[in-house]
């Protein structure tokens, strides 16, 4: 296949013949004409997922974030950058190609990258109502930030609320779905429309949620928060891709790597 | 003095004669019109603030970042919510006024934000260049990240990059001026033009400095990055307006109210 068809292929399984007029989900580098060798799934094509693709003979990376730094890859300001200039060689000498899957990940029948998610925490993705409202049996705010850092493989994790909280409402937004989608109020009022008892998000601010929540602890309400950070809430998405991509592309190898927590925790 | 005139005299302070056409530094809630007993600073007027201040006697709380939960304190989809209710009724019970000291407050002779910080920290505000750059004598990322823990009762620090790296070159984003002020590209920007080995952040995104600086390390660059969070990057801003307010309301009682980081580290 070329990189072209790839991309085609994936598009129309995600939203049939629906196309968007603006989207971030362009090719990045490379040739749409270019022989596929091997597909690469990733959260982030960082220099290190570009060297492990050319290690496994891939040479078309999918990236669910940017390659370069800013929400739409810009690159104007990159051009006398000496971080720039040596990730692009890297790139260009391998013939990487590489293309953005975000939004029509995320305006799939099922919101592709939540798909992963549920399927790596081994909740029934089926049982979320609304796309983001989750109701588990009970257990501890703390219980459960212990095993979603197990799920996701995580060293450190941040909650805000009383760790002896109870939870049976969970609310799920991921990657940068917590920030509100343009709406910094979104989050909480999902949280007192469906009466959620804690929030697990991705990227988050401190004035929004996080106050709304440390207020409500504070009150003695049962609220509370986990935070996951962009890269570990949505990464697992971008591995549950590699399973339903391989028959979509049958003959080319898929492979997912985890492009890893950017964080060290001291 | 009455409310309206300490807001008058901080403004005046700052920024001398220069009004803003625009600006969140609103009075939240409370009179203009009431007899000050007492002025609290924080960097957020949480519900734990609030009892702080009523606990000593103080009725004007001045927060540098919002009561309500978003960037302008905008309550018209608060009007049902149980949290609001709660926290308002705390405050008009004990006729406590609360004011935002956010713009003039960074727009002040010297930011007042990075004056209270670098007091703190104990580097010397006139050492400072381009208001963000700082050179101090080599330490590792690691051994930098672990004096500002210290310096900020921290539990746990964010880090970007080998905790091995040397820093030398160290630029100062604090609270949302890490996140670009409106341009993601620019805290990458800062660090290349001034050659910086290591960037201290208050709020971050994952997908702009945070990526930038991963890749570098990847590269074999000497980049690194210390992430402080917004309320630790602040709060002592307001900590030191407490000393520098108390000559300016003379007979009024000043004190520091520590909102506390919102964050538990599992």
């Amino acid at each position: 296949m070329f990189v072209q068809e790839v991309i085609d292929t994936i598009i129309t399984d995600s939203c049939g013949d629906f196309r968007l007029e603006k989207t971030c989900d362009k090719l990045i580098c490379g040739n749409p004409d270019t022989k596929v060798t091997g597909i690469v799934t990733t959260y982030m094509a960082t220099v290190d997922v570009i060297k492990q693709a050319v290690a496994c003979r891939a040479n078309m990376i999918i990236t669910h974030e940017p390659t370069f730094y800013t929400g739409k890859d810009i690159n104007d300001w990159l051009d006398s950058d000496e971080l720039f200039a040596a990730k692009k060689k890297l790139i260009e000498e391998n013939e990487i190609a590489i293309w953005r899957y975000h939004d029509y990940m995320h305006r799939a029948k099922t919101d592709r990258i939540y798909d992963g998610f549920m399927h790596e925490i081994e909740w029934d993705r089926k049982l979320l109502q609304n796309n983001r409202v989750y109701e588990i049996n009970e257990v501890t705010l703390e219980e459960l930030a212990e095993y979603l850092k197990q799920k996701l493989s995580m060293s450190t994790i941040q909650i805000v609320g009383n760790p002896h909280m109870k939870c049976t409402r969970v609310g799920i937004l991921l990657g940068g779905g917590s920030l509100g989608l343009g709406r910094e109020q979104m989050p909480m009022e999902l949280m007192r429309e469906e009466k959620l008892d804690v929030m697990i998000c991705g990227e988050i601010m401190e004035w929004t949620l996080c106050a709304y929540v440390n207020d409500a602890t504070m009150l003695g309400l049962n609220k509370g928060m986990i935070v996951l950070g962009h890269e570990r809430s949505e990464e697992a998405g971008m591995k549950y891709m590699a399973h339903w991509l391989a028959p979509l592309v049958e003959g080319t190898m898929v492979t997912f790597i985890d492009a890893k927590e950017p964080f060290t925790y001291l």
